[in-house]
Formats: C-alpha cells, sequence, structure tokens
C-alpha cells in the first residue's frame, strides 16, 4: 500500500514553511535525564508561533495553495490550536480565513483567533455539526478547507519538527511524539525512519483517549468511545484514514499515561526546564518521565506539541 | 579610569566555558512587540543550565583556575543562583565546592545545591554573618572565594550572553538587563558597546532596590535602605566597586519598574510566550512591556535572566 507522504514530501515543506514557522529550540536538562534514565532532547512546539506545531501543516497547505484558490479563502474548524495556526497563515499570505468554532470555546482561544483577523463562524455543538457549517461555506465561497490533520501536507507539514529536531541532534535511539489525530507523528515518524532507519518510533496517548493504541491493536481504526482527558487536544476520536497506514507501518507502540502523569510532568517541565506545556505537549514526555518506553533506549527526541493553556488550569491541576 | 574588563575578556570568557554553559535560545513574539511597541529579541536566560545566567561567571571564573587552586576547592556564599552554578561548575571539573546559605534558605534551593555535590554551611543570618564564615572556611582550606558579581572573571562570563545573543541578531538600537550588583549589565555593556558602538545600554530594577539608580544620579555607590521587592535576586544593596565604573562609562540609565509591573510580566511571559521566568528575571521584560524605555527605540535586546521561582508563588502572584 502507498503511503500519503514520502520522506522528500517533509522535507519540501522544510523549504516551504521557513517564511512562517519558527526553527525552534532543542532544550536539555541532566536532571530529567537523571530521572528519566535516558538523554532526552525535547522539541520545544510550545514555543512554535501560534504556541504548536500546527503551524507547521498549516502553513505548509496555505502556502502550497495556488493563486486562484488563495484567493478564494480557507476554511478550518478547530476550537484549538489548529484554529489559531490556520488564522495566522492565512494572514500572512493576506487571506480571508474563516474558522468554525463552537459558541461554547474558551473565550481566550477566540479572541486570539479573531485577533489573527480570521473571520470567527460560531455553531451550538449540542444541536448542529461542524462539518456542514464548514461545508455550506465551502459551497459558497469555493475557499479550500485546511483539515486539522488528514491531508498529506498537514501530515508532510507536521513532520518538519522531527526534521530540525535530528538535524540539530544527529541519531537517536528513539523519538517519540503525542498523537491525536496521528498528523504529527505520522510526518514526524516519515522524515525520522528516512534519515535513520533504526530509529524506534512510539506514540504517545492519554489512557482514556487511547484510540490509536486500540486501532493499532485492533489493525484497523477503531473508535474509542468519549475520550476524556485534560490534553483537550488529543480527543480526536479515532486516527484517521491517511495517518493510520503510517503508524502502522512504523510506529512500534503507543505509551499510554494517566491523567496524573500528565499533570505531574507539566509541573515538572515547568519547574524545572521552565517551559510551560500543555497536557497535550507534554504526554510524550509524561511516557518517558513515568518509564513507559521499553529498556535499553539511551537517547530519546520528545517532542513538546504545544504550550496553549489557561494559567488557571495549571494552578488547579 | 581603567575599567575591570575588556571585550577581549568577554570573547575568551566564551570560549572558556563553553564545555559548561548552553547556548540559550534567542525568543521572539509579535504579539509582545505590538503591545511593547519594538522588536523584542529575548535572551533567554532563564534556559540556561542551572536555571539562570549565574552558571557563566562561575563557570568562567572556576576554570580559570590553576590545578593547585582548583585542588584546593572553591567557596561562595548565597541563597540562590549563584549558589548553584557554583555547585555545578565545581562539580564539572570534579571540584569541592563549599556553600555558605542562611539555615532559612528556601528548602528546594538548599536540596538543588546539596544534590549538584556542594557542602552546605548553614548559619543563622539573624545572629552571624557569611563573610566571616567563608573566610575562616578559606583560611583553613586555602580555597578560591568566587563572590556574586564584583569579580573581572565574573562579570567577563555574564557578558557573554549578549556577545551570544547580538551574534544572533546582528546590530540592536537598545540592550537591557537586570541590575542587582551590576555582575551582568556590566559585562554585557562591555560586549555591546565593543560589538556594535551606537547600541543603548539600559538597566532595570525594581522601584523598591534601586541602588544603582540612585548610584548612578548620586555619581557614587550608594547604599539603598532595605531594597525589598519580590525581585530577591535583585536585592544586593549597592553596586560592586568593580561593576559600577562600567556601569557609570556604559549605561545610559536605569529603568524602574514596579512590582505589580513584574508580577504582570511573569505571567504575561508564561502565557504568551511559554517561559518561565522568575521576578528578577523579567524586570528587563518589563520595562520594555511597561514603556519604560525612550522613544525611538526599535529593536531592543532584553536579558530574561534567570527562571527558578517556586510554583507557589506563581499562583500566588
Amino acid at each position: 500500500m502507498t503511503l500519503a507522504i514520502q520522506a522528500a514530501d517533509v522535507r519540501q515543506a522544510a523549504e516551504r514553511i521557513r517564511p512562517l514557522a519558527r526553527r525552534t529550540p532543542v532544550l536539555t536538562s541532566e536532571e530529567f535525564d537523571a530521572r528519566a534514565g535516558t538523554h532526552v532532547f525535547f522539541k520545544c512546539e510550545n514555543l512554535q508561533r501560534g504556541g504548536a506545531f500546527k503551524m507547521r501543516g498549516a502553513a505548509n497547505l496555505i502556502l502550497s495553495l495556488a493563486p486562484e484558490a488563495l484567493a478564494r479563502g480557507v476554511v478550518a474548524y478547530s476550537s484549538g490550536n489548529h484554529a489559531q495556526a490556520v488564522a495566522i497563515a492565512a494572514r500572512h499570505v493576506s487571506v480571508c480565513a474563516t474558522i468554525v468554532m463552537p459558541e461554547d470555546a474558551p473565550r481566550a482561544k477566540l479572541e486570539a483567533t479573531r485577533a489573527q483577523g480570521a473571520t470567527i463562524v460560531t455553531y451550538n455543538r449540542h444541536t448542529a455539526e461542524r462539518e456542514p457549517i464548514a461545508a455550506a461555506i465551502i459551497e459558497r465561497s469555493g475557499a479550500t478547507l485546511v483539515p486539522p490533520f488528514d491531508h498529506p501536507m498537514i501530515m508532510a507539514g507536521q513532520g518538519t519538527a522531527a526534521l530540525e529536531l535530528l538535524d540539530e541532534t544527529g541519531p537517536l535511539d528513539a523519538l517519540i511524539a503525542p498523537v491525536g489525530g496521528g498528523g504529527l507523528l505520522s510526518g514526524c515518524a516519515t522524515i525520522a525512519k528516512a534519515i535513520h532507519p533504526p530509529i524506534r518510533v512510539f506514540g504517545a496517548e492519554p489512557e482514556s483517549a487511547n484510540d490509536t493504541y486500540l486501532s493499532l491493536q485492533a489493525g484497523e481504526r477503531v473508535t474509542a468511545p468519549h475520550p476524556n482527558t485534560i490534553a483537550d487536544g488529543l480527543r480526536a476520536p479515532r486516527p484517521g484514514a491517511l495517518t493510520f497506514p503510517v503508524l502502522q507501518q512504523l510506529a512500534e507502540a503507543i505509551a499510554l499515561v494517566s491523567e496524573d502523569e500528565i499533570r505531574q510532568t507539566v509541573r515538572y517541565l515547568l519547574q524545572r526546564l521552565h517551559v510551560l506545556v500543555e497536557p497535550s505537549g507534554a504526554v510524550s514526555a509524561a511516557a518517558v518521565l513515568f518509564g513507559k518506553l521499553p529498556k535499553g533506549i539511551s537517547s530519546v527526541g520528545v517532542i513538546l506539541s504545544g504550550g496553549n493553556m489557561d494559567l488557571d488550569d495549571l494552578a488547579s491541576s
């Protein structure tokens, strides 16, 4: 079966997104290493523009559109980091972005997205679905949909995080990234295995949103009922049609972490590394900190995928 | 009058400390820029090894010692970031470090310093003074004192932060750093003015610990009575004998910020840039955010000097 993306797509994405996405720093911590028993290289996508890796995929798709398509605008549905990323990328190329968000989305996220110049269309998520709303906008305007993960340009864009990381560290024994719909991990696995074939690739999911873990066990995409986790970016109920075959072929396993392990890791990263990582972005670090990887891994790249969270949630966590 | 350090000392320091100090990342934020009305380049010393710029000076002094001196060990008195930096640098060269700390120092700082292998000597700060205790240790052991700021090797080491920053950004209109005893600002000013003579150099102090501000006004070192600020790293009661002449010659002004401005800036940097900066480390950013610099500065390098703080203090700030 042909996979949706190849390593060359990730390399092209890296060139394409350069004007928009930051090359984020790679941090290390002797104290974290001592506690985890392995050398860890943190790729800090929480320090990315827009506060998350989502900037990479959104930029890659939007910057690849032909001028005629761009002129008709872009549409996305998201209540989170993807919305802001699409808004920022669209603004960069002076294109109209319409974001479909639930009317009870956190006000901070609504405002941040609107501040980027995007048009916000809200809906009542108890009485309506977002896909038909987006479809109606697209039919009316001819705008292009920027999906959150299940698109080759999105997957290739997200993979640039691993390309930069390995460019900086050289070969590593392993790589681990959070898994929601699988866009980030599929892109990162594709380029990592191409650069350094022996690298072992892992995903990380909350125990309570383990759809990719279950799907890999079942050998087909299954839906996890009612994902309920503080890692709000990882609540996609099942992996994507394009991302899943990549994960089946390239990911060794999915490490599962508890809600308490996620909370502890968020605090640890803040207190010791001095970086704010949101719960969704910290599940990868949690898996390493709490010994969820197999023994014998002496170096691991950890994608810290985002940092957007309310400080009030930090106090209560 | 000959100043205590020259630019060449900072360049030598950069070579010397390379095995020990990290080259910390430089971050930018369009949102911060929009609010501050200038382009800001944050030099993230809160992401430095040991959590603060203090690593640079301690490493520079300790790595410059002859083997005979090293064998007799090093001594420092500090309840904060300098203690940890000395302990880490000493451990790196397998040298005994003795740190004199008040017995009521925060337990976390005591433990962190002890965890680096240092010997901790505590004293009651209501009934004893730390200098004679350190002097007695030195007389007994022949150990070398590593002072917190008023030493050419310390000043030159701290200046490497500005050297790295300007190497990455190119010429800037201005540079601003927090001022406690003046070690960081004197080193940074020395190298910045050598690299780019038109650069305008500023210090930042809390209004309630404004000893360097007062000293520059008076034209001589004066002692600020009872410095009382949440910026606990900036409570040195007066500038150093060696640092002050450098600041007199190279610093244009000291910007003063209120306690509330410091608190707001710590939260802003955390929420928007996703980095934890301690109050002492954030006074420079506070000065820029709250418009304390003269008009007409279109680019400014801001040293975020450290990140070690209790999360509980964050919640209550």
